[in-house]
């Protein structure tokens, strides 16, 4: 909550205490006169229920829309659910036709169909039109309410005309140019529009190549085109290049949260959830988690099998099993690593696939030396169990401890290639590199883990300690 | 690389053959007219180096500033080294300050000392003033070139200054009104300014509340206020309200993106590197991945030690080994999904420290269902094994299966809980979540794995097989 907020907090309990409707009204007023709409959201959030429910009604109408749409969807269906349909109606009317559509989309079907006779026609219309567009999809994060001018306007004819349609358009900083088919011909920043000569048209001063994205197009696809070219707002048009909505800076920074966080819930082997982890039902969650989990455990499977294939090995020298956890588990720990900054690196663009000999070289150093530093760490562990308990390792604590240390190098240095490579591997074959989740790649270095460990043993404790 | 960008490259490659200057000049103004700066710095980075020197020459002088600031600083860095002193002057005359601070902070000491004489005075002061500022700090990212009206200017003679100063800023629809000590009193949006009687003062249609942060701040609490308010600017100023500058939105989300890498890092299990992986020192690298493998190593070192308190059990039932790794690494698993979700959840606000209890629930009950879904796997999977090898089981696979069954609910539940509990437990002490990486809650569920495994075994087992 803002420092502004919290100071106010005790003075908006009092006044919520007042029973006449004016009053409180006017103090509310006076309080929330200096704040702004996402400090006025926070205060809802603080209040109890009904306390945020009676300011909410006493706010100045204009306030209510701002303060209701940087609400999230969970606290804006519990308002809904304990407004008249006198202020309801006002409040939907009046909010963003993106922000509108958003919350429809998050309401169930029986709330909708109540909400909908509580809308204005033309609001009513454009929820309709918007909810029809796909999840993910552009048309479903676009607004409808962006600025329109006219070729053949004069630069002074169309502030005149910016200056009417301002408070209802999300943004008049980019201005869309379209014909008599609201067909997008061009495009003006307010900027260019400010500094140009008033007497000149539009059409001299607009950039007829406009980039835009087609409704139909991936959200992501309109968020990165956003970032990279800095924009304001990205116009949404559809197969005819007809003005649909436009997608804003703001949206992009939901977009790329939401990104980071399906990448990092499939880093950390899980399908990602389409709700915030309170919200997801359990029975989802067990779903999204018990999948890859029981995939893990079926590759888990297969180090009992590889075990098994030296149960020789270890009847004779048990504490070759010690070694067992340790041992694969630096393996997998370093290919997670691996995995999991190669996987955020092909996300931000700063390694494409055509890095891969790159990225080998650079493990494979990077191993080596690691997998050397644990290496030197393991060979004392082992000499120093083999000082206090000499009979376990018959006498050969040294050779023990020199398997260890190269089944570590190898290990190590073979775990930071496997973990960099798999998702460079799934992303050339077109998958998701997020797949190649830290589990997967512990997994995968487990088994193979386990196989190289025990060749390494035999090939040097045999005939002394095997 | 953008459509428009691939379409124009063989064109491009062609005028760039051309040996005389002023034609090369006139043709790449041609094709570059309707290319915005994010598009030509495509183009730049698809062509060979000598062929980009040579097309960035022949750009014209504003097209060059902005395709340039569209660069990672690296390939700056690249054309810094091989441009001349004049074409190098201008352009970093003419970049956006902020742009140009970042450039001279990534150049090592002898460049930067190189180019500060190709700098007009007040630009050099400019980046010299902004390089104080410790990286990371609201300062180091932000921009000094902002729009400043005066209180007592009326709307029209404040949008007649802005037509003026308009191309020297960065934005121009946020201005921020300042007194003549350039103490920062009000804001003032463009889209207000338009719709205001042209007649009024600035001090009467502007907002005094502002919403401002310090230079000092850290930039991702810049980052948040700008997010949490979509704002287009926020107003950096001094300790006494005197303003240095604005961070603007898109550098929002750099922040957000540079975060959501260093999360995934330490998630991953890396200290947060500060250069793109590719860019990273070999040695650097080793450092900020052995640090953590080393303290991963020595807490697996335990599960040496205790499997060793267990020798007498593993030397009776040999088969009891066989699964230590199978058991551990589901609970390492869950853990690690847990950990992901609930490190992600923090950093978006999902999940607040309060909600530790509904967090137990949730995990307690998602971990024991998810330990069932194993257990039964496990069953099969013992039971099968104990068909086809009934001597190592000497009888007992039924009360094996159990064993491992009891085992992996108990252990996969106990996973979830650490791994979702842990993050929860860092921030309450004001540590980073992010710390409890994946192999970090794999390691500690790998060691009490082992014990609980065992603990369950000797309970189970007693008087049957052990």
């Amino acid at each position: 909550m803002g420092e502004m907020t919290s100071l106010l907090l005790p003075e908006v309990k009092d006044a919520l205490r007042s029973g006449d409707e004016k009053i409180l009204a006017e103090s509310v007023a006076a309080l929330t006169q200096e704040l702004l709409a996402a400090d006025i959201a926070d205060l809802l959030l603080t209040l109890e229920h009904d306390d945020a429910v009676k300011l909410f009604k006493a706010l100045e109408p204009r306030k209510r829309v701002h303060a209701f749409e940087f609400l999230g969807l969970e606290e804006q269906e519990k308002l809904v659910e304990n407004l008249g349909a006198d202020t309801l109606g006002s409040v939907l009317d009046g909010m963003s036709s993106d922000d509108r559509a958003d919350l429809f989309r998050y309401l169930p079907e029986a709330a909708r169909e109540r909400l909908y006779p509580m809308l204005a026609q033309a609001e009513r219309n454009d929820v309709k039109r918007l909810l029809e567009f796909k999840e993910g999809t552009a048309g479903s994060v676009m607004s409808t309410e962006y600025a329109t001018i006219r070729p053949d306007m004069t630069v002074s004819e169309a502030l005149e005309h910016l200056r009417h349609v301002a408070p209802q358009r999300e943004t008049i900083y980019v201005l869309f140019v379209v014909d008599d088919q609201r067909r997008l011909v061009g495009v003006v920043s307010l900027r260019e529009l400010i500094t140009a000569v008033t007497g000149s048209r539009v059409s001299s001063i607009m950039r007829r190549e406009v980039i835009s994205a087609r409704a139909t197009a991936d959200r992501e696809e309109v968020a990165a085109l956003i970032s990279k070219y800095d924009f304001l707002a990205l116009p949404i048009v559809d197969e005819n290049n007809v003005m649909l909505g436009i997608v804003t800076h703001d949206d992009v920074i939901d977009v790329i949260k939401a990104e980071a966080t399906e990448d990092a819930q499939k880093v950390g082997g899980v399908e990602a959830l389409e709700l915030p982890y309170l919200e997801t039902p359990v029975l989802t969650m067990v779903r999204k988690r018990g999948l890859w989990l029981v995939l893990l455990f079926v590759g888990q499977m297969f180090t009992a099998n590889a075990m098994s294939h030296f149960e020789n090995e270890i009847m004779v020298a048990l504490v070759l099993a010690l070694f067992v956890p340790m041992i694969i588990s630096s393996g997998g720990n370093s290919g997670g690593q691996a995995a999991s900054l190669i996987i955020r690196a092909l996300a931000v663009g700063e390694v494409r696939i055509s890095d891969w000999w790159r990225v080998v070289r650079r493990e494979v150093i990077t191993g080596l030396m690691l997998g050397g530093l644990l290496g030197v760490l393991g060979f004392v562990q082992v000499l120093v169990r083999a000082w206090f308990s000499p009979q376990e390792y018959r006498g050969h604590g040294m050779l023990v401890a020199a398997t260890i240390t190269v089944s570590l190098v190898v290990i190590v240095m073979w775990g930071s290639l496997a973990g960099s490579m798999l998702p460079i591997l799934l992303k050339r074959l077109g998958l998701d590199p997020a797949t190649s989740s830290t589990p997967f790649v512990a997994t995968l270095c487990d088994v193979t883990g386990i196989v190289i460990y025990f060749a390494i043993a035999i090939f040097m404790l045999r005939g002394t300690l095997l």
